[in-house]
């Protein structure tokens, strides 16, 4: 071989990282249709779309955990987040031991867009995302099915989503308000799979709102290692020893 | 927030990489449907599937390039690696540049494994995916729709899938041979897009024999951060604040 271990062994290719930081409906986004599949597709050989989604978390674990996920030593690789909470959040009181209040709600948000942008994350490199839309009828069953009574309302997860929406126009943040957005649809209700987690169309939906931030937000990144059409066969060498970012001074 | 973007700063949780290394059939393993996704589906929580993918190279354009994908300061972060090529290793020589000989595919297939090694990475975590069958009639269809003739033949692409399952035997590396099982099924050209590319029943045929090998080869990793049910709502600092490495102890 060419190269050994050694011998290269300081030229590693950076891949920028696009995080998908959220709940049970980022945890599950490269299901079969997924949006965050969706993404890694359309920006494939530009960043790793990185998941970082956590059933069941609410914001005020997600502020807990975030500098975990991303704090001084991965941020200046990091192109891209979304924060994609607020399904758990919106659980009614009286119902669940994870809600969160409102108020919370919004102030976690902020915190977590607070230290992103400590680390160096501009407000253009962030994506709020409200909480999809809740069918009532077939997150009941799914409720019942469980042996509980419904834990979720529709019309009080809306107040979650205008909550994001608020915080994300007070930080001049992008939001894909999902809830507002599904239910412009006819028959919105087939974005669910149970009532409250994305089918395969819902994920369609949400990577629809999506593949053009992602865009916008990476059209500035090269693409990774030489296209096939830039490479000499016979001298393939010359391409492919020298890393993208040498290749474009 | 809790804490500070100081603070936590150490804290960063490293999550296991599976590297998908090869040709344009891994570069759109993460279309609808997708190969790649389905990994990544699967192997929620527990790595990072990351694709490597790089249309139209062959084994003597990937074995330049390996280094600067995985080498000493990411090699104890992979769990897994595929390497997947060929495709374009097996162009016809009169018809191709690209043609790489069958000896050399051998070759490059075994320095690529070499290499590996040489960054301590067991035989047991690579696995070698030999090139799918063609379909030489949509094939011929799609070249003449580019204005050229066929540049590929099944029963030679057939030689470099035995190819690479006999390195793989030699090196005691698993192997997906892909063009020998697609054969077996009915209808094989159905898991082909163009005759060459793999459709979305193709990804799910390949993903259906990777991934059982890719859930033995992290079933030894644990769940990234504390599942939902393991968090006390009303103390959360408590499990959240350590990493899954700690936990353990």
């Amino acid at each position: 071989m060419a190269a050994s271990a050694e011998e290269n062994s300081e030229d590693l290719q950076t891949w920028p990282k696009f995080v998908l930081f959220g709940d049970s409906i980022t945890q599950l986004a490269f299901c079969d249709g997924g949006w965050g599949a969706a993404l890694q597709h359309v920006l494939q050989r530009k960043c790793d779309v990185v998941c970082r989604g956590l059933s069941g978390y609410t914001t005020a674990w997600g502020k807990l955990v975030l500098p975990q996920v991303i704090n001084k030593h991965n941020a200046t690789d990091v192109v891209l987040v979304t924060i994609f909470f607020g399904a758990n959040d919106a659980s009614l009181k009286e119902m669940s031991p994870k809600h969160v209040p409102l108020d919370n709600y919004k102030t976690n948000l902020r915190d977590m867009l607070e230290y992103l942008q400590q680390l160096g994350l501009g407000p253009d490199q962030v994506i709020l995302i409200t909480p999809p839309a809740l069918d009532e009828q077939a997150w009941q069953k799914h409720c019942q099915g469980m042996g509980s009574s419904i834990n979720r309302l529709n019309e009080v997860t809306g107040q979650y989503a205008k909550a994001c929406w608020e915080v994300a126009e007070e930080r001049k943040v992008t939001c894909v308000d999902l809830w507002t957005a599904m239910q412009k649809e006819k028959d919105w209700q087939r974005f669910l799979e149970d009532g409250l987690h994305l089918s395969r169309k819902g994920n369609q939906f949400l990577a629809q709102h999506l593949v053009p931030l992602a865009q916008e937000g990476t059209n500035h990144l090269p693409i990774i290692f030489p296209l096939s059409e830039d490479v000499d066969p016979y001298q393939p060498e010359e391409a492919l020893l020298h890393k993208t970012e040498a290749k474009e001074d």
